[in-house]
């Protein structure tokens, strides 16, 4: 399982939920990274974590004032990159030019998706991996793999009947190492975390409970 | 084979046009359609000719100023709609709540897509047709079906990998009857036309022409 | 004061609340407006009564599917447009853009903002008039010129300061002749509704109580 | 005159560019600031230079993936941002929101426009700064205080026209001494550069050069 954290714009010391999640990743050999923001991707890398971006732009270097170059990602330490997340919703070509772009600068993706149509559609574009998040679920604490179980089924189903090896990640409302278990029964093969970790008042303490049962 | 007749924002008579795509579509048998303005459609269904929306929002009713619903598209006398034209490239979750609120309007779709990835992404969201467009082509008068026919080859395959049975339009650039003919020798089920009838001195003979050798 | 019906997208019938809104106008001799959706705009021109759009696209004549052109919504009738409301915010060089498409068109203007200061920008753009709405108070029924007359009075004068000849017109609630006589107090010349008529069992009647006391 | 330079996505080493600022900054007294990639604040801001952002977003902290928040451009060490480049184009009621959110963090702002009028308009939103930069010219090496003086000149009544003590900055073309004095005549307190220095051979002989005549 892949546990990727996302800090989004939360008040979080990201150096602090970082350190965290690297101590868990160390001590469990689980697979954890941390996605801050863009300004913050330099101090989470230097943790040693695993460090993703929230996003990247559709660009190749040139006049793109206020973008997101994935080029510049990728020197500050991040080695992958979320996109198409649901709060940050990205046009059908634009996904296509961000996943070339995260190609181009060797960084990994997942693209998100809100249902299982379009995670098949996601997957069509050749990610390295898609994510099914039902918005409605996302920051409430209801775990998708227990309130919407064939939502998750069904973008497994839809990311296969496209491509056989892309794997699926879902996430809203995931915080407790059932959660994480129920994703992984449903054909998960990892989830995508927030508030859960990004909030909590002892984050390591959260990561720890989380894949305690793998 | 369906000709798809793009009016965009050209300064044409949408009449004129609607007039001259009915009587070729009456006197040769082949479908044609018109899509004018939202604000033109009435008048160029009232023709009789098959009508079709440019866009329509991914809303349904209720508080959307400035939206295109569906349903008043239909209202009006669209029987179809184009979506994510390269002109209005949409998010992948508005594609997908587009085609939903067209559906709902019984609107027949058409969704366009850069390139044959796009295309398939475009396949999987569940649309009645797709169409590949480069962006570098349209309005050149360069048509697709020979100036990159590996491009409308790719996208009838990567269509037919997601769904088998969803027709594949080809655009950008087709004017002339063996423009249209090189299209279906690729595979393409249709064509989607602007400047080449819309701008024509005289859109009746344009559009003669080019379905004369079908 | 005028007053500017916003049929958005609701399922009214718009022919009926066009017909209600000519009737109150030409009995009344108040000035009243209906906004539908553009495939619309032909149905309510026809009425009679005076019709704006909803929002027109800061585009020329050209290639742009899927726009919303200044000259079409002026063939089907429109006499003015409704630009940048809350619920289809426009960036800046876009409200520049779609005021010089109206202009060119013959529209008469409204641009919306949420505040005060937004007000002041809208009015260093020269349009015909402002319109200043807290997004938090439309549709809710609760009059913007009762819970926040301050933003009124606010707008007034950020208006003034820029430009002293703009009207201002406010919105959000507004819904019964009380609303509309506290709007004028306030200093605006006119008011944006919504849900207030299109979605009243009797538009007429909601329309005559709401200028009675002028 | 304030000197701002802005490194887009261009492929240069934001480090190097920073240090020849700098020195040039420390050498001449003049005010030179350097705005690279978020990714790269950190880097950049080590230096010891002033240091902004390209854009922040009109976020508070929350549930924003993908974000540029103020408080983390602030924290990697920016102390000012650019708003509304024409390369990123805002809605109005989100420059608005965004300079809001950089003076919550601290972070001094000029908001970018393309002409007089929404100068004007930009001027009403009470940044620190405006700046005029007509697209047309970004990027080709033809000064905008040449090319169109007329357009500084404008632009500096509109914004003293809507509140006296706002700075106008100008952009477009600037690369040497003669087109900075220029600027200065047509009333512009500072300069946008971005190719001219990012692109140059020797960005410190770029610089030196353009600073030379003050």
């Amino acid at each position: 399982m892949f546990v990727l954290v996302n800090l989004k714009a939360y008040p979080c010391d990201p150096v602090a939920v970082a350190t965290a999640a690297d101590d868990v990743a160390t001590e469990t050999g689980v697979r954890i990274a941390v996605a801050p923001q863009a300004a913050h991707l330099d101090r989470v890398a230097e943790i040693g974590v695993e460090t993703w971006a929230q996003h990247v732009s559709p660009v190749e270097h040139g006049s793109h004032t206020g973008s997101t170059l994935a080029e510049a990602a990728a020197d500050a330490g991040a080695t992958g990159t979320l996109l198409n997340h649901s709060e940050n919703r990205l046009r059908l070509a634009d996904i296509d030019a961000s996943l070339r772009a995260a190609e181009r600068a060797g960084l990994e993706t997942v693209v998100c998706a809100n249902n299982p149509r379009q995670v098949g559609a996601a997957t069509a574009l050749e990610p390295d991996a898609v994510a099914v998040e039902p918005p409605e679920l996302i920051g409430t604490g209801t775990p998708v793999s227990t309130a919407d179980p064939g939502i998750v089924e069904g973008a497994v189903e839809a990311a296969a009947a496209v491509a056989p090896d892309v794997p699926v990640l879902c996430g809203a409302g995931i915080s407790t190492g059932d959660d994480l278990l129920a994703a992984r029964e449903l054909g998960s093969e990892g989830v995508l975390l927030a508030s859960g970790v990004a909030k909590a008042d002892d984050p390591r303490a959260a990561l720890a409970d989380l894949v305690a049962g793998l």
